[in-house]
């Protein structure tokens, strides 16, 4: 990353937060007539670690992804909550939560974000690496997420 | 495209509605590091011959477009009404309208999303094509717009 950015400009996913995900596989695969991907249980609290607005939690989430080219499309339905995927589903209903980044240096980026006023709502790790995601909807209309695959 | 979908499965934009266009576009370029896009004014009704919901309509849209890889960040900031726009930020807030898709053959396109009961919502000419929101908001939870551009 350089000083005044986040050290890319290539999005990877968009990731949507939706109330059943097998209803909206269903929905996607129908409609944009793709395959059907397998569903994805996010790791428990001892392997994800997870962290919402400071504090544990033991939130986790159904995942679906779909390849449209350079980015994916990331169904998410939460299970459990506190988690920003449970927050906004319930503030909004069904609708993207966030644009992904893959990056490198989770903590300088995560840093400079936050000297821009984008506070850190959520960490957690998966096998490989780990996300973050930082609340920018008062200033883009959206929550970025930070990927980081570890070497 | 195939009898089965709508012919491609790259998402060309990511369309989010804003209330101030500018405010947006320095938000954008300072927490993201990206250079700032002219402001365009969409084409009033005599070239854009806009049809929203079965009716002709007046309304505009300033835009403005982040390169950002595949795909685009488009802002579109409301000018006037009745638009898919101006209902989407008045229902929701600021935030991911649609996706887009560059298509050949709109109206076969549009016909098979149709028949998915996904319902065109707007329609509309720029110079050298096209554009077509559909609103899958209760099944995919945005909107899809394609993109045609003539030969």
């Amino acid at each position: 990353m350089t000083e005044s950015n986040i050290g890319t400009n290539i999005i990877t996913q968009i990731g949507l937060v939706v109330k059943d995900i097998e209803k909206s596989i269903e929905a996607y695969s129908s409609i944009l007539g793709l395959p059907k991907p397998q569903v994805i249980l996010t790791d428990g609290y001892e392997q994800a670690q997870t962290v919402y607005r400071g504090k544990p939690s033991y939130a986790r989430a159904k995942l679906a992804f779909f390849d449209m080219g350079q980015v994916q499309i990331e169904l998410i339905e939460p299970v459990g909550e506190p988690s920003t995927w449970k927050e906004a589903l319930d503030a909004k209903g069904e609708g993207v939560h966030h644009i992904a980044f893959q990056v490198k240096g989770t903590d300088q980026v995560v840093a400079y974000l936050e000297s821009k006023g984008v506070p850190l709502v959520q960490q957690g790790r998966y096998t490989g690496g780990m996300y973050s995601y930082l609340d920018a909807t008062s200033q883009l209309g959206l929550v970025l997420e930070l990927l980081e695959n570890f070497e």
